[in-house]
């Protein structure tokens, strides 16, 4: 068996995993995030990393090594992870992620780093993002994250860098979750298009989208929610795209103008269910606010989808 | 006599000349730039490299390079500049600048940029600029110009990167000079700052800006002008300034929330007229709307002024 690598994509909602051979994924496991504490999601995430293992018909004793993305606040050199609001038990303290993962897993070198990040550099390495030394990534899903390689180097920063969906479209705009008014995430990002929705409905605006939402026995409106929806025309969920197409084609424009890069790749949730008629609706959408319109950058759809954070993780870890 | 460099800032009033050796500045001069072609600008600017260098007590036989920064394309190889509107002779086909220099000067090598990327090398190498590895440089004159130094290399894109007075910081707003709407430069650009004070003024609104302008023999609003009117508390001009800070501060905070650079660092004609109480204003702009406002860039007004190309330019032959 050749050496085996895992990528661990961990997010609120669920862990996804990959474990890479030979550059190519050989196996991969998805489990809901326990809501249970940090302890609980410490085992699911060693838990899905043996699962899919076997699932490659390989040994625990194959892999050489971990990289896990994580939301929040990350240590990469001691491991931690804080300010995580949407994984339960990393939602302040740091916790020593990496640390407990290596001892679950028997002393494997666990490395850690941001989710939007570790997805970056998976479209970077693996997917859309190869052919160029200049991109920003974007990932539209329940916020709206974005990173940035520039001339063949993943942008850090002093460790915030690539907001884009924290870049003002429209000054005292509509709120964002992260308090401010006019973001792009204000209007693209999944859970403030919700927190609108819901807003115009109990203003008595009509909408299929909460009929969509109970019939597929949910509880908030899915990437798949709205996809459907918007299959049937739904009037709101028609405004609500055309607005987050809008505040992309500003946001993304502005990048470009300041930055000059090669290409934007667009993927999360909703990005990614949304496909490239949504990238295509962008394209055109910022074209007319480019400050050298003969020379646009290429616009793609992510190549790995949902799984470029997990396999930008097995990257990491050397994969 | 130590070998010398020589910089020129060429703009479209007047041609900014500075000599280094070791160093230093040992001979400087300046000439308005001629209006009646590219032959009559190329000789003035020999003519000021050899006063500069007569200026330092040297011979033209110790100047080893030239470096100029000019508006406009620039094809650094060819040593071209074309598309340059506001410079006489240069405002379409490719210009041979850097090679009919050399040759009036008897051969020395020159070297050429863009006029904003060698100011935001002076500043970078010899000014405000020296102690980061990041940082955006912003130049409020004529119109709204930048540049960006990320890791330690002044980015160029694919050759025009660094338009933040071309990011947009209203959707449909007031008309930009690129012909665009909103941008940064129709707000806090000197020549659309103009134009909208003229268009106020003929509304029949009230400003001391004309007076003040005809009573110094200009036929346009310079920065002089503005700063006087500023003095004078011109609600007009109070008005304008202030939504310069606006803009400013949308397009900034923009860039920082981006690229979470070290710095920024704010020249230019008005913006060095205004001072440290105009960097002081657009910093108190921005801080709000920073993503990470607890680990916010330095604002630092230039260090070398109206010299910041000019020496740029002698920095990028060397000097």
């Amino acid at each position: 068996m050749p050496r085996l690598t895992a990528g661990v994509d961990l997010g609120g909602t669920k862990i996804q995993t990959v474990v890479l051979g030979q550059r190519k994924i050989v196996g991969s496991s998805r489990a809901l995030t326990p809501a249970t504490g940090a302890d609980a999601v410490i085992t699911a995430i060693a838990e899905t990393i043996t699962t899919s293992i076997s699932a490659a018909g390989a040994s625990p004793a194959d892999l050489v090594a971990v990289g896990i993305g994580s939301p929040g606040t990350i240590d990469t050199r001691r491991g931690t992870v804080s300010n995580s609001p949407n994984v339960p038990g990393f939602e302040s303290a740091p916790v020593p992620l990496g640390p407990a993962v290596s001892k679950a897993l028997g002393g494997v070198e666990v490395r850690l780093d941001n989710d939007v990040r570790v997805a970056v550099r998976g479209e970077w390495k693996r997917g859309a993002g190869r052919p160029y030394r200049d991109f920003l990534g974007v990932f539209v899903g329940t916020g709206v994250g974005g990173g940035l390689v520039l001339e063949g180097h993943l942008r850090e920063g002093r460790g915030a860098a690539g907001e884009i969906g924290h870049t003002t479209v429209k000054d005292r705009g509509r709120k964002c979750g992260c308090g401010r008014l006019g973001c792009v995430e204000a209007y693209a990002g999944r859970a403030r298009m919700e927190a609108t929705a819901r807003r115009w409905h109990k203003a008595g605006r009509r909408t299929r989208l909460f009929d969509i939402m109970r019939a597929r026995h949910r509880d908030r409106i899915t990437s798949g929610v709205i996809a459907a929806a918007l299959d049937k025309r739904d009037a709101m969920t028609v405004e609500l795209i055309e607005e987050a197409v809008w505040a992309l084609s500003i946001g993304l424009a502005n990048a470009q103008n300041l930055l000059d890069m090669e290409a934007i790749i667009i993927g999360g949730g909703l990005g990614d269910r949304l496909g490239a008629a949504f990238v295509e609706r962008i394209r055109a959408a910022t074209m007319p606010r480019l400050h050298v319109p003969e020379r646009p950058p290429q616009f793609l759809p992510t190549e790995l989808r949902d799984l470029s954070g997990a396999v930008g993780a097995a990257v990491l870890a050397g994969g």
